[in-house]
């Protein structure tokens, strides 16, 4: 089994109300692939400039990203530039660099081509057509997109949507799509789009999961003391998703409930130190050990008959 | 074991994306009690005016809460007008007309002085320490409170808080009283102000507990369909919590954690229809089946280690 991903790569400078940090690693491919790193190997697609430092891909490497998909261009990496307030949820964009990122067109080495799992991370749904089409026969593929594609290029996003298992898509997002305020009806209208799976992300509410033969799960963010930098979160969570699947088989309700949790445990790591810097060294451990404390927040006995 | 629960009775003129409605029954002691009568017996004190309908009180009495305490007086009820856009979370209120409520001092009628549960419902905090004065000795004491007491009353608010058990709380609400944005260390700064238990309200998103001793639980709220009308939704939780908690001995973890989650069910239920309509005729079934609905939505297996 392995995992592809196609996205981002950048430079993050994060303003929130704790601090902040210019040149930050980040992008949507890095966030994934260091959280998925934890479950699968992973294989990388994405575009930087001559200025992106060694030891980012040094990082990589160690955690058995595959980085043959990674290609090097003359210019700069991509910049995004954002402030938060104390309302963690959501992010103002300040600044968009997208330098080389302009021009990326993805093409996977042969090898990805084979990949058993497929992450689009939220570019272009053009882009994301133009994956797909290079993937030879992949179980099981996922998708992010935003407001933007949802705006400027809903009909190849519609396309792409047919083509997908799982789409993971903001709350405020998922409403836009669907053109419907309530969340239940914009999932089943997504869901009537071609997907199997809608997981709505809602930030420090954590996220639902609906799908077309299952009643939802609710998998929980963990309240937590100090939430320092949320840029990355949605892709992290979606790195624990996608990374616990393809290392388990069959989808079915059991993994992709225990999958969503997983994803929510990555999150909460990420979110506590600025970048991904808080992913870098986890060991399984601390890992099953906060899974263990997402159980505990959500348990209760059932009732006497 | 009883449950006294002191408040508002209103008429209230809602509109909501879905429709709207005029002088329907409302008030935060009535949703509470509409709620917690299913589990428990109920004391309710609170003051109309002689424009209250029989039709209502007939209908308290047939679900076995005592009366006495409700005091009839010349004059209007207390009547609120407030509207919900697409985003139910929050209500504008559009008018406030105290009436006959402006001059409330509740009395206790000599035998609510020994319920054995207490609820505290959004009103002056002045009012509140007046009930508990003439409480005997209350087991468990609970109130909420909201924005317009934490600005214009905070050192009453203060005392009463130092003698309550619980504390139930919006989120917004909770980071003002305490000053803090991050609501772990907004419920913690609050428990320090005396109360075992802070439940943090998060409307549509569910409801935290945090306590002294012991880990955070999250309740979630059921993702609905259909959401009518989301007023009275907070006393309603409130009520299924404290109905259950009257009728169940020794407050603990485990029921503590039940108790947040039979919430849960009343507001889910609650918001289904206008006022609290859809708490008339509730079957006990119905109530067993939806708790069944949120274990199934918050399940998941742990992981093979």
């Amino acid at each position: 089994m392995s995992l592809l991903v196609v996205g981002s790569v950048a430079f993050d400078n994060v303003e929130t109300p704790f601090g902040k940090v210019e040149r930050a690693l980040g992008g949507s491919a890095l966030y994934f692939s260091a959280s998925a790193s934890y479950f699968t190997q992973v294989n990388l697609v994405a575009v930087v400039g001559d200025d992106f430092p060694e030891e980012a891909t040094d990082f990589l490497r160690s955690r058995n990203v595959d980085l043959e998909g990674l290609r090097r261009t003359e210019g700069e990496t991509f910049c995004w530039k954002g402030r938060y307030g104390f309302d963690l949820n959501e992010a103002v964009t300040l600044d968009t660099q997208l330098n080389v990122f302009g021009d990326f067109h993805p093409e996977l080495p042969a090898e990805y081509r084979k990949s058993s799992h497929v992450f689009l991370a939220n570019i272009d749904p053009e882009l994301q057509l133009e994956v797909l089409r290079q993937v030879e026969n992949p179980e099981f593929v996922a998708l992010d997109t935003m407001n933007f594609w949802i705006e400027s290029k809903r009909e190849a996003l519609v396309r792409v949507l047919a083509e997908v298992d799982m789409v993971l898509i903001n709350e405020t997002e998922a409403r836009q799509l669907a053109g419907n305020p309530n969340i239940v009806q914009a999932a089943n209208t997504v869901l009537e789009m071609g997907p199997k799976y809608v997981v709505i992300k809602r930030g420090e509410y954590g996220a639902l999961l609906f799908s077309r033969d299952d009643e939802p799960f609710f998998a929980p963010a963990y309240p937590l003391e100090s939430v320092f930098d949320p840029t990355g979160a949605g892709d992290t969570f979606a790195g624990g998703v996608l990374g616990y699947l393809s290392n388990h088989g069959e989808v079915n309700a059991d993994n992709l409930r225990q999958a969503m949790i997983l994803g929510g445990v990555m999150a909460s790591f990420c979110v506590q130190k600025f970048s991904f810097n808080n992913l870098r060294t986890l060991e399984d451990g601390e890992i099953a050990e906060r899974f263990k404390r997402f159980a505990k927040l959500v348990h209760f006995n059932g009732l006497e008959s």
